[in-house]
């Protein structure tokens, strides 16, 4: 918990008194590889800050194709941000990619402790444009990349992924198929 | 001014206070189709806010290809986000698609009228949670969706658009070729 106060503090003023609070409103918990966080179609309650491990969001087509939105490391936030804005049930599953450390919200907890402690408004603000952001590069990348500088720049951001994600998830995220991944790794690994 | 105005009491509690200082520090401003707001490569001070017309902007390849980013139309916010949060020369291009009527903000005034009005927070706080919810919902399009499909949910969201956007444009925007544009308006003509 501590390791999430001092993330907080680095972000933005944080006072005593919010810090407090936020650790009292915070459900530190340790979840299996494998195990569910969010499921397609639920309601969604819950916020989740990743301390060490990692989770991913997806969903699932018409044809049961998985689509990754994203992988969520050390330091990031995760949840189905579009079924707790629009208030309507989850069109993602997050679950856990490895063994995971994470601290767990109640979105309304959230939303009470904002209204009190307004320093955590800037916090949030600057923590959702980081996020925005990070987005629009994936879109500008989505346009104007080959898949192969996609999949090197993916590996810059999540070094040690591979060790641990299966192939189709990392191509589910790049929007390419497994062959066209393996033959980019192929490439890679002859140079 | 007053459009403005209305659009953010709606999207929140905004103190008559609060209002009267955004004023102050807005500049209202007609322009004309073909105008730049943004040039890539420049400092970016500034954040602009759609009263009716159209901008878009866009970043240009080492090829010298478009690739579009966002189309503005009323009640949207348009800028550099990322040239402004991390303190660097402009990667996208802002220019004007049709003769458009906007409100012109100095991100740093903004700033210093967020420290003053708290309530700010939270409407920024808010657009922002849409905007990243818009963006998530692009890129799994973009995952899970045909082209085909993209166009047709495109058009959903900017109904007149191709009365006044070259085709080219909205291929930059849907990630595929003009010839691929071109065969499904074709398809969908034939319906």
């Amino acid at each position: 918990m501590e390791a999430f106060i001092n993330y907080l503090k680095s972000k933005g003023d944080l006072s005593a008194d919010a810090a407090e609070s936020l650790r009292s409103i915070s459900k530190s918990k340790k979840i299996q590889k494998g195990s569910t966080l969010v499921r397609q179609g639920q309601i969604v309650t819950d916020m989740f800050f990743v301390v060490s491990g990692c989770l991913r969001s997806y969903c699932v087509d018409k044809k049961g194709k998985e689509h990754t939105l994203q992988f969520a490391i050390k330091d990031w936030w995760i949840s189905d941000y579009t079924a707790i804005l629009n208030n309507e049930p989850a069109q993602l599953t997050v679950e856990a990619l490895q063994d995971t450390e994470l601290i767990e919200f109640l979105v309304s907890d959230i939303a009470a402790l904002r209204a009190q402690f307004p320093e955590l408004e800037a916090i949030q603000r600057k923590n959702l444009q980081r996020h925005l952001v990070a987005l629009q590069k994936r879109i500008l990348n989505q346009l104007q990349l080959t898949a192969a500088e996609r999949y090197d720049l993916f590996l810059k951001s999540y070094p040690n992924i591979e060790q641990f994600t299966p192939n189709y998830h990392i191509a589910s995220y790049l929007g390419i198929t497994q062959e066209s991944l393996s033959r980019i790794r192929a490439e890679r690994a002859k140079k």
